[in-house]
């Protein structure tokens, strides 16, 4: 068992209706020393990819794409789902339906900040129906730039979004599979990884 | 003059109606030096203060917090504006009007994640009117834990947050504070600071 299944066993909370909660070291409130081993173990797993930049969507993603990017050096893009004041001119869209929030979000970059030259590693916490994942990754080949992989922190290997987007043909690398969590039982069951 | 106001000045764009843009190192595309240096700056000023919790809010406060959590080792906490599926029970919550987005943002933290032991730094990318600031002071207070004080990237001199929250005894920390821009003749005078 690896350090984040193991905080997940200690630490997560499983509620009816297919919910883990990891708000005390993941989504609210961010353990450093989870999130320096998350970066390191996406640095060891894409290890000599070259990559240039780190991808992820606003919110929860932006805190360990951060630590992944400060410790590889790169400079970290967040997508935005707000049109705000402060972003204009040309972007990068594509839509995305959120379970969670059961709104349809429209994501977007600044086309400035992706070019034809980028290594692209997307960074997300958890990974489930895959639409957020797909929408960065359609951001990115609208730059032409080169989708390097895909790093999720937790991914619901019981739900369709893993399969989806590697079967398109994109390296996928989460850290905790979670292939069977039962609420009556309080038990969670991890895929075996290498 | 100091790395950030050198920073904004070679990077960030002024747009009529005194906007500036730093979407290029720090809201949108985040620029890890920067964001290093800055963290480091954070933490020199409050040195001393035994500070137990970075606290800010999504998602352009994140990447700073998490770097300066980082480096000081404690706990980062972000303030969610929507009450999501994933966050339940108690909560520490106040109002924030958005001058940007021009909407009402009910701003809140669970309240397993802030006890009255906790010496909170505050962080954010920007103080223009102070509503955010003083909403998350006001979280802090409502759970009994200490304001060591905030830690600003830029703050906006010439609009009254800055002065409002001092005015309070609050201690704010701002990198860079922009006294004067103008758009017409594209030029930025910033405040000495010691």
């Amino acid at each position: 068992m690896n350090f984040l299944e193991s905080k997940i066993l200690s630490d997560g909370v499983l509620k009816e209706g297919n919910i883990l909660k990891v708000n005390g070291f993941l989504n609210h409130l961010i353990d450093v020393d989870i999130a320096d081993q998350m970066a390191a173990d996406f640095i060891r797993r894409f290890k000599g990819e070259h990559i240039t930049k780190i991808l992820t969507i606003e919110a929860s993603g932006i805190s360990i794409a951060m630590v992944t990017a400060f410790k590889l050096h790169v400079p970290m893009l967040f997508a935005k789902k707000t049109q705000s004041l402060n972003v204009d001119g040309e972007v990068y869209a594509a839509d995305a339906y959120s379970f969670t929030h059961k709104t349809n979000n429209h994501i977007f970059v600044s086309s400035k900040y992706l070019s034809p030259d980028d290594k692209v590693l997307i960074i997300d916490d958890f990974l489930a129906n895959g639409q957020a994942l797909k929408a960065l990754i359609n951001i990115v080949e609208q730059a032409g730039a080169k989708v390097v992989g895909c790093g999720i922190a937790i991914e619901k290997g019981f739900q369709e979004g893993g399969a989806l987007v590697r079967g398109l043909g994109y390296r996928v690398e989460s850290i905790a599979i979670i292939d069977e969590m039962d609420y009556a039982t309080q038990t969670i069951k991890f895929r075996e990884q290498n």
